[in-house]
């Protein structure tokens, strides 16, 4: 095995590592080196890699040999690089140590700046900087982030201390406390560390230097952490680097700023030029939220009607070198940026450059520009939009008729609009969502630990923080509705009420609505109208078609889902549940009698009255669907679902069907199930019960016959039955559908053509698939019962252990929303050889709720499916998803 | 494709088949043909093969080409041998038309007798007989006979004619009945085919014999066939041959005799001749058990105290002679034969051969006594045993100091001892067996249709009929205890009362205890006692151990069935489900505390209460098995299984465990599952509370610890982790153990050892062996749940529509009796595959309940599984089975 190299440094216009060694430094690191490769103004630094991260975890948390001297190297370079010296007293070097993973994770790790202080360095600091306040709140500032972050001693304590001087003094603010305020303070803090640890706070530079790495690596594996990746579905292995990197300092007074930009805008697309920046600050306070940042170009402060001067007008030398940068990047990258700099004394410097997180809409104008401005091709355009993400422009805005009583504005954070009843905590939020109750996470602003509670609500609502808060980030991300920095409302955690500048009051539990496209604030629900897909959706979507070679068609049984999926660009129906049709109201009256009859006759007879509804939900769905292919599921769930469990429920249908409660109640009773996933279901019900499967047959061909002779539609129905074990279950039951199609025919003497096929979703019909082939026309899989007898594991149960196992990383994604490649995936590949064994030409699909995951359509790809089928929402995200598949397999 | 020969001849010393083609003649044309090659006195016949059944059915019930005429040719060969005409009315030719299965199936099919005879010909035989009267009988028996067989004329028509025929003159018996008045029966009879069919009973002989043949072809997809198919795993498409055979008449007179006989003592094995015989009668009459049969010899008479004279004293010179039949088959075939034979005026005729029906008990004697005869290998001998057949052995019989209220006394038909409540009927039988009762049904006779209901009942007791009667060859068959012949009975379906001799009543429901091996009938539940085994048992185990080469365990939790297991020969426990010890009355408070218990605090506290009571079991287990390996497994079960249902249940264990009822209430209901087949169980109860499996690895260390200190036995304990699906989850509660372990050997100051496996029995677990493997040191396949997922079935709702299945061919077997080599089985083979790979050593067994059937058994032998591991009571059928498989194996 060759050596390691375990530390890449960067600066002064060269770097050992590029934009291409991400998984070895991070996203961070390698972006560092590049800029610095391009000869961006970079502060010198050096990374330590994700291969040190993944020895340290493998080898019991500790480094591995011959870092350390990698480490020390590295420094001296920065050292020569700066002209200055790590501890030296009158020229000490300071760093900051970040983490930095393969792809970003905002705010989920720790960072430690103004690295090296002690109660020497400070001077020199002083000395130096010629600002004796500054340094020392610089010092103080270390000592607490050094304190939280490494040495474990809450941040509270020096919060206490800092409000006990501050009310000592007299102050209110922070800026009115002097330099000797801060050393203090500054002893206070180290005194308050010595007391928690019974140990000094630690002064020798190389100790802090070590203990901020280790607390980085350390960080990879806390809870945060960990429930991001999760959600992300970024693997625990992958670990994170870590960059340290020469400190610069945007707030050694009013000629140092800091400040984030994206090179287009992240919400709308537009090509301009999009930031904010606060003078006099560090890095932190503009991604806090705390203060409210400046624009930095002059129209976007127009725009906004802000009274603070864009950078534009205050630092227009720097403002011209950022553009400049901008286009560098852009150029360079050929995606948005999204940067971070500071300005130290009139200098700018980069701090970092990442690929700039987007609206839905946005990815798609900047991808449809892109390829007018003939960066991009089509290909790299389709392939480069999150396909999760289109799930943002697919759901209904707001009536723009609707009567809206307005409760405050806020920054338009995250687009959609959404309702909700008020909670002003994570937990609540979580808990509300489990019971299915839709909310709206109300928070004066967010923070990692709300993760969670961000992802149970249905919008997000901060009264603190700009477009680049960590509320309005996560919840782009997450295409979830966001409002932020609504400065207005006053928020009362303790009793649960949040005020407008009017003064009108909302309860926790109250209903309000945000819209995240525009920022407003409404009381009550306010009816909200379809999405409306912009021209770059389509121009998208049609390139996306020309490159997929899966078909894509969608899951529905009502019109206006066949409708909706139309739009949605569905090819077709891959699954219509017909038991959906018999809950309404006039035919579950029959459907139930159909259960009560005590003989084939009486079942007969009910059914005969169920008939021709169900005849004319296939005429509806026939009509809709145009010709285009429809696959009809049998009846499949255990008759006693139909049925009512409580003894009122039971006289109510005992009335209504002529029975007697008693009777009814027996019944339920008879047909209830200790596992009803594993029951009486599927064609179990129609080889107990053929008469059926009769009927339905009967309503599919009689419907197919009408809209074939009316309508001159050439229907092809793709009957299915469902859960098939052996090949002879399916050879009785065609047997049916054939007996009853001969008859429709001769009745009605058309000539109808239609196919009979299965669902696969139990493990033995996998692995049977060559034998059902024989008499089986296509396969559909299931992978929902799939997944669940695979892993035996019920969906409605798994809930509360699910979260246990994906703590204890057993599962590193649920595998109800991302199939589980290695198992079922397995059971799926094997159906697939078999099934094609058996009928070369055999119709292959998907449609459990897999269908509309873009990793599983990407699986669904290279197995080799004829098409994957989904909720109507999803049809977009599939389309695309199979389009970055084929291209992947292109490659 | 060469030819098919359709139909093969036999008789006057010579024939076209042999034994070797039971496959193809079934059992009985094969035999027949073999007698008649050893030169035996066969009636001359051919029969048609069982290829021309599986043509019939393949080809929409049509013959193939070809057969017409080669049944013409075989039936003129017949003419000429017996010099008789079919339908020459001065010399007719009379034929029987009998099925005959590859395998016997005894009265499950049709046959027909006198076919030949018409108005014409029963005069023919009248005048060649001199026996006007035999020739009209004969005639009115044919057309009841053929009526009812091959033309559906239900028989109680004709039982109703005759008896009217016999009130109107006045007659009790048939006997008295004159051929004139059989004439006159005959007339009424035809009359009554022609009115129920519209057309007159056939003439034409050539029409009766294709008739007849079709009849018995149709009768191989009858119900009671289908049925008694199922039971005794017999594929259907082994179809049934056809023998027609020329007819010899036992009833011609006193010098004609019918019986049957076995070569040994069926019942214990003896080796004495043994059988019955009746004087002028039809071979029909003896198996019906409607008269009271005659035995063959002398010391069997005296044994019985009968005052009917035997055969050996009635007939000398035919007994002579059917003595040397008797050596000469058993030489022959070389096991104990089963035969039919008529002697018609002084001539003896054989009409049958086939391997006699035995008890267990006997099997064991018959294989001990050839092989000591040098007649068998040892190797042969074990081959030859039915291992199910063991299962009669191994229950208990009456313990002989009980006190006992004999009811009555019948022929004891078959060994073993059973209590039960009185059914009258077979279907009340099912029922009550349905719902775990233990039942003895109680019948005058039995039919083929009892069967679901001899099936279901413990044991069968009648009022008529012999030890060869219909119950008795059934019920030794199935391994039933079964009292026959208990002529003081009378029996009343109407009011479901029985009365013996001294007017004792006894009705439906009442309990009763019948003991098959003395032929006892008494009143109320009688104690028993353990099986006592034969020294031929424990020979025959002797050489089963010798030849086996696969393990056989037994599936135990207490110290009883502990000791069973070794006495039955168990080298080990390989499953041993520690929640059975959780529900004993002084731990399950403690079960529920754990389970109610809100912290992890609380739950600890409530398992420390357990860990004595757990450690003691261990204990206690490892001291039985003295070093044998022990497979334990960790807690299965969903919580809410320990936790009561109803209101009072929850105020009384709210009462013992100090909470409150609501608290109870809600917590089980918190815990209730939809499927908790797929729920919150085994590993992942273990994950979610890791306190739980640690408190039972340190009751399993402990235990181990104390019993290799105090009893200086190795113990080396196997823990068995259930419902693993991923290998992430084995590791880590493989984790938790090694700690345990580690802990307790550092305090206990013992150097222990331990394997840690799994039990696969998830589809997912058997595609990841390979990984699973590289942590597990064993595999113990849990085929009970892999079948449920493998199928998507429910054992426990399985049973609403299991017996659909069955009948419409869907399952050949209870895929939960025996494992389903296509699918389960393919999953258990690719476990064992990938499991080696990933560790090539890897111990393989199984713990399912297939452990104990023998055609799973020999698929366990053939994938090369370690051992199997079953109930105590079935370890002797296992080791026999496994036995048998490497004999197969060995080719």
């Amino acid at each position: 095995m060759t050596k390691n190299k375990w530390v890449y440094s960067f600066g002064d216009g060269k770097a050992e590592g590029s934009a291409s060694m991400r998984e070895l430094l991070g996203g961070k690191g390698a972006n560092l080196a590049e800029m610095a490769s391009l000869g961006l103004p970079v502060p010198p630094g050096f990374t330590l890699t994700t291969d040190v991260c993944t020895a340290f975890y493998e080898n019991d948390r500790k480094y591995p040999d011959g870092l350390e001297a990698e480490v020390a190297a590295a420094l001296t370079a920065v050292e020569k690089t700066v002209g200055a010296k790590f501890g030296d007293a009158s020229m000490p070097l300071l760093v900051s140590v970040r983490s930095g993973g393969r792809v970003s994770m905002p705010g989920m790790m720790d960072t430690v700046l103004n690295l090296g202080l002690n109660d020497g360095t400070v001077e020199g600091l002083a000395r130096r900087s010629e600002d004796e306040r500054f340094a020392w709140d610089s010092y103080r500032r270390f000592i607490q982030m050094y304190g939280d972050v490494v040495l474990g001693v809450e941040h509270h304590h020096f919060e206490e201390l800092l409000e006990d001087h501050k009310l000592a003094a007299g102050y209110t603010l922070d800026t009115e406390l002097s330099a000797d305020d801060w050393k203090e303070v500054a002893a206070a803090f180290k005194e308050k560390v010595a007391d928690e640890l019974g140990a000094p706070f630690p002064q020798d530079p190389q100790e802090q230097l070590w203990g901020a790495i280790g607390a980085v690596f350390g960080s990879w594996m806390n809870q945060r952490a960990v429930t991001y990746r999760r959600l992300h579905d970024i693997p625990s292995d992958w670990g994170t680097a870590v960059s340290v990197q020469a400190m610069v300092f945007g707030n050694m007074g009013d000629d140092c700023a800091t400040g984030v930009a994206f090179t287009r805008d992240p919400s709308t697309g537009e090509n301009v030029f999009y930031g904010e920046y606060l003078v006099n600050a560090q890095g932190e306070d503009v991604v806090a939220g705390i203060r409210t940042p400046q624009n930095l170009t002059v129209a976007a402060r127009k725009a906004q009607g802000s009274d603070l001067p864009a950078m534009e007008e205050s630092m227009p030398e720097v403002f011209g070198q950022l553009c400049a940068v901008r286009a560098k990047l852009e150029t360079h990258f050929r995606d948005v940026q999204d940067i971070e700099f500071t300005v130290q004394q009139k200098k700018l410097w980069m701090l970092q450059t990442r690929s700039g997180k987007r609206t839905a809409k946005a990815a798609l104008k900047i991808a449809c520009d892109m390829v007018e401005e003939g960066v991009l091709t089509r290909e790299e355009a389709v392939a480069r939009i999150d396909p999760g993400s289109l799930d943002q422009l697919l759901h209904p805005t707001l009536d723009p008729k609707a009567e809206r009583i307005l409760i405050c504005h806020g920054l338009p954070a995250s687009p959609g609009a959404a309702s909700g009843r008020v909670v002003f905590n994570a937990d609540d939020a979580e808990k509300a969502a489990v019971k299915g109750e839709d909310v709206i996470l109300v928070r004066i602003e967010t923070s990692p630990e709300d993760i969670h509670g961000m992802h149970a609500a249905r919008g997000i609502l901060t009264s603190r923080g700009g477009m680049t808060s960590h509320a309005a980030v996560v919840a782009r991300g997450m295409g979830t509705p966001c409002v932020a920095g609504a400065g207005e409302l006053r928020i009362d955690y303790a009793t649960g009420v949040m005020t407008n500048g009017r003064g009108d009051t909302i309860r926790a539990g109250d209903l309000i609505t945000i819209d995240g496209a525009a920022g407003d604030v409404m009381a009550g629900a306010v009816p909200t109208l379809p999405a409306e897909l912009s021209g770059e959706f389509a121009t998208i979507m049609k390139w996306v078609d020309e490159i997929r070679t899966m078909g894509v068609r969608a899951n529905a049984e009502t019109p206006e889902d066949a409708r909706t999926a139309i739009r949605f660009g569905a090819e077709g129906i891959g699954l219509s549940r017909t038991e959906h049709m018999f809950f309404e109201a006039e035919r579950i009256v029959a459907v139930r009698e159909m259960i009560l009859a005590e003989s084939e006759d009486g079942r007969r007879a009910a059914l005969a009255k169920l008939l021709p509804f169900q005849r004319q939900d296939f005429i509806d769905l026939f009509r809709i669907m145009e010709g285009r292919p429809i696959t009809i599921r049998f009846l499949d769930p255990p008759l006693h679902e139909f049925l009512p469990h409580t003894e009122q429920e039971f006289a109510e249908v005992a009335a209504a069907i002529g029975a007697t409660a008693e009777a009814v109640r027996l019944r339920a009773n008879q047909l209830r199930e200790t596992n009803p996933m594993l029951g009486h279901r599927g064609c179990r019900l129609a080889i107990t019960f053929p008469e059926i499967p009769e009927m339905q047959a009967r309503a599919i061909f009689e419907a197919a016959a009408e809209v074939v002779a009316k309508d001159g539609i050439a229907v092809s129905p793709e009957i299915m039955i469902p859960l098939i074990a052996t090949c002879r279950e399916f050879d009785i039951l065609k047997a049916v559908v054939d007996r009853v199609a001969a008859e429709v025919q001769a009745e009605k003497g058309v000539e109808l053509t239609w196919l009979t096929g299965t669902m696969i979703e139990l493990p033995r019909a996998c692995l049977q698939a060559e034998a059902i082939a024989q008499s089986a026309e296509f396969f559909s899989f299931g992978t929902n019962d799939l997944t669940q007898t695979t892993f035996g594991l019920s969906r409605d149960d798994s809930g509360s252990f699910l979260g246990d196992y994906e703590r204890a990383g057993i599962f590193e994604r649920d595998p109800f929303v991302t199939i589980d490649e290695d198992g079922v995936g397995e059971l799926v590949r094997i159906g697939c050889e078999r099934g094609r064994k058996g009928r070369p030409k055999i119709k292959l699909g998907i449609c459990g709720e897999h269908g509309g995951d873009p990793l599983s359509v990407a699986f669904c790809h290279r197995v080799g499916l004829d098409y994957v089928s989904c909720s109507p929402y999803r049809v977009p995200i599939a389309r695309l998803a199979a389009a970055q598949a084929a291209l992947k397999g292109r490659g």
